[in-house]
């Protein structure tokens, strides 16, 4: 019997590493390693320097990802006992948009004593939000000009994207800007620490850098009425269009040093960056068009290929964007997203749950989140008189729009906390309907829902309301490490057949994925009170959120007016 | 120095009555004492027979309210050493609307054996709901007929009030319709048996039983058509339009045999029956037109005169009911009402507050209320974020809506309990400017405000509000016991001048009442901000109550369909 071959698959989340080992011939997973980034978020005060970071600031030092592939990939060897020339090729994501400034030869800028102290030369993880006014800068110059790019991102750039994020360093700090040889997404800056080649994927280019297969980049005018020091942008600090990578590609192979440093074999392929969610599509078997993958967290996101080889791509209306080739080879690929989702259960159980139900829940043994379902699991759709609209967290997919906030409606003296938990939880799949209706509408139909995350995993009764709501079956992944898994395939892809591993992204899903057996099909009778509820959801979500009533905005004006929290 | 002279007030609340003695001269109170009913509600099951009650059914026995005579008062005189012969004048209130079934010499139809174990025979207490059927098809046919009447009292006709509750009887046990003598307001009987003279007082009737001082009762032909056997209600169950005394007079004086129930001295002149909230307006020292007395607790109640003498009577929409005569002689009394005020704090403090604030409240040896209040009593207004429609048990004035729900708007990720808490005060706040608003726009002018009741002694906070929202000063009643002094003032008039006590209720209000010296007085910037908030308030209460989206109904429908609670 021919020995084992592995790829190996490095998932850099918000706050750690995680290393995981899957046998390429049949996607059993070998094992994983996990490594906590030692600054985590750099949000309060820079470490260097001790100076106060203002509101909305997340960084990250970059020596963390190295620290990950120090230690996370040498303990992964060890504790599977897999040897380094079994594994034969490797993959990473990362969240973006994650972006730091660098020299030539891949040095970030903050490594440099002289710029250690300039909070403007650190990574710039996807959180910061404080490009804000820079985003709606770029948002009211492009509708101005008329770029056409702005109907690929569902009509507006987000302030976590690459170019609000540079154009803030352009703004509050000239000198780093300068100083910068290139400003790169974490991904590939990890893939070029990785094979010592700098290269750009397709994926974070599309999706956070308003860069197309066909359009390229937006123009040097339209840089150059963003900020002078822009014109020339693409093709200095940025690569030029024509360098991007297509998802799937190798990037380059492990050099010598950063074999010595992960215990892996040099010459290793690596394939070129990727991201997280997007690499989750492949690793649930999804390698057709119209099979939307919901991945559910705190958040949200969704992910599904459109029609593949079209003429044209579909541009449906708030989505965070559509990118040829971004997800898969030869696909447009769609994403969207819900942007309140574990973090509206998390926010009703740490707000609003009385102490008799902590009592329970801790004389029975249970998590809160279990008592709350099993007191209400087995009411009728419709029992509680209760809507919610799932704004706490302002609303991604479809209105875009930050400033929109919650709803709960229906309210009586006998209303219980378990009755508005569960309204919350259909209030987003009531959003992942609105979601799904108008991508049908756009004319890109959704023929399946695939759904991963913790949430997907451990709530049974959530995914049973999923599936009822949006009259869809929903498969599960059979991958709890869904992400990690994803890139491993990419590592497979990137070793090729001749190396034991696969030609193409598509060959790899025909073998590794695996999906659990059970789905969780639509029950008609829930389905035919939800059809009724939902038409009430839309109708209240269209008004508070189409210009009907903007009493949220106000609302939210005179709070910011008055003093209170944003 | 002569000695001192007593009125006696007593209160027959829900639950309770209660016995007060005030000093006629200056309003001191010399003690009170209180006598629970030992029936309480009856709900469950009928105690006679173990019989259960349908749904919405609320039932007291009679002998309860002889008990209160018979313990409460010698208690009273033996606590406070008040000597017979120093009590002047006796007035009595009850809740209302509160009926039975009674022979000619005032012998309640439950008393008699063969009517024992009938639920009909029964006092039916105000939440009696079980007769809202009768109410709807008597406000549908007096609708059909263009009943001048429906006007008076905010366009419905209320479950609670007597011809639904007698129509019931009608329909449901018309044995029990054809053995009773009369049907009386348990107000009215409670003087009937202490006087052995059957009087109505114009209060009840016109509040409760569709009777004016202009117009009388409703036609022979609208009953006729209601039901046939009521063709001749009026002047056989219940009495002539002419023989409804007014409020202030003499119903008759004290029987010797009552007089030895309650050691109390024969002959003692009673005042006609009365009714609970009403009678707490001369107690705050209201005898003019246009100041509106709040009694807020777990639902609010307002009363306010208007115009003196006028030639016709303004009609309010969604009032409660306008009665000349009604509260006080000369001038029409107006009743509105909201339904959920303190309700709705309980419902949020039952079901929404976290376990680390009963902790902490514990830890520090104060409630729950006086907490939530101290951690958002700093809060400037509009600094939440949120807003709510206090229609967590329906809308009283000025929808008079029972179907509508609540609804809370505004929720992020970072509101706490605490604002949420906040928000339903302001929502209930909101209610009462938009009943005051109407007075005014129906032409009735609201100059100032008085309250009295539990949370308008407790909790500065929210009267702060109240001033704040509704731009008015308000002034609180200093003596807590509103209600039993109201009656006793009355209890000062029916004795009359020669006795020592008044002769019209306006005297005894120059005298008698005490309002705190301190009055909350609104805060202009606070004014300012709550204008913009209430013009929110208002959309949303336009829109989701008169008809711009149904939602609510529709969902409450919805929830009966799929088997929930009402």
């Amino acid at each position: 019997m021919a020995e084992k071959r592995y790829a190996l698959g490095i998932d850099f989340g918000s706050l750690s590493g995680r290393a995981l080992l899957v046998d390429v011939a049949n996607g059993e997973e070998a094992g994983s390693a996990v490594y906590d980034y030692p600054h985590g978020f750099i949000e309060d005060r820079l470490p260097a320097t001790g100076e106060k970071l203002p509101p909305d600031w997340t960084l990250q030092d970059p020596q963390d990802y190295l620290d990950v592939l120090a230690n996370a990939v040498p303990q992964l060897l060890r504790e599977t006992g897999v040897r380094p020339e079994q594994v034969i090729g490797i993959g990473v994501d990362f969240t973006a948009c994650t972006v730091l400034p660098m020299l030539a030869d891949g040095t970030p800028l903050c490594f440099l004593p002289e710029w250690r102290g300039e909070k403007h030369a650190y990574v710039k993880k996807w959180k910061h939000h404080a490009a804000q006014d820079q985003a709606n800068r770029l948002n009211q110059l492009a509708r101005e000009r008329g770029e056409s790019f702005l109907a690929r991102y569902g009509g507006k750039i987000s302030s976590e994207w690459l170019f609000p994020k540079l154009l803030q360093i352009v703004e509050e700090a000239p000198e780093v800007y300068d100083a910068m040889d290139r400003f790169i997404e974490a991904t590939d800056w990890i893939v070029m620490q990785l094979t010592g080649v700098e290269t750009r994927n397709a994926c974070t280019a599309g999706y956070k850098a308003i860069w197309s297969k066909r359009e390229g980049f937006p123009s040097p005018e339209f840089f150059a009425a963003l900020h002078p020091k822009l014109a020339d942008v693409i093709g200095t600090k940025l690569p030029r269009a024509d360098e991007i990578l297509p998802i799937g590609a190798r990037a380059g192979v492990l050099t010598a040093a950063m074999a010595e440093v992960t215990g892996l074999v040099a010459g290793t392929p690596v394939a070129v960056g990727n991201v997280d969610a997007h690499v989750a599509l492949p690793a649930v078997g999804v390698a057709e068009s119209n099979r939307m993958l919901m991945i559910i967290g705190t958040s949200t996101c969704d992910i599904m290929l459109g029609a593949a080889g079209g003429a044209e791509v579909i541009n449906v209306p708030g989505m965070c964007g559509v990118v040829e080739d971004g997800v898969l080879p030869g696909f447009p690929g769609y994403e969207a997203g819900q942007s309140c989702v574990g973090d509206h259960f998390d926010w009703f159980v740490r707000t609003c749950v009385p102490e008799s139900y902590r009592a329970e829940a801790r004389e029975r043994g249970i998590g809160i989140h279990q008592l709350l379902r099993e007191k209400v699991e087995g009411q009728k759709p419709g029992e509680s008189g209760l809507l919610a609209l799932d704004w706490w967290n302002g609303n991604r997919s479809v209105l875009v729009d930050a400033d929109l906030t919650g709803l709960l409606l229906g309210q009586t003296l006998l209303t219980r906390p378990e009755e508005i938990y569960r309204a919350l939880i259909e209030a987003t799949a009531y959003g992942a309907r609105e979601i799904i209706e108008t991508f049908e509408a756009s004319g890109v139909p959704v023929d399946e829902l695939l759904a991963t995350g913790g949430i997907a995993f451990k709530d049974p009764m959530m995914m049973q309301i999923y599936a009822d709501v949006t009259r869809r079956p929903i498969r599960i992944s059979a991958i709890e490490q869904t992400v990690a898994f994803g890139s491993a395939m990419f590592g497979a892809v990137a070793a090729g057949a001749e190396r034991g591993g696969y030609d193409s992204i598509y060959d790899a899903i025909r073998v590794m994925p695996k999906l659990r057996d059970k789905a969780y099909v639509p029950i008609p009778e829930h389905s035919a009170v939800y059809d009724r509820l939902f038409a009430e959801y839309r109708v209240l979500h269209d008004y508070f959120g189409r210009g009907g009533n903007d009493v949220m905005k106000r609302l939210k004006a005179l709070k910011l007016e008055a003093g209170g929290h944003g």
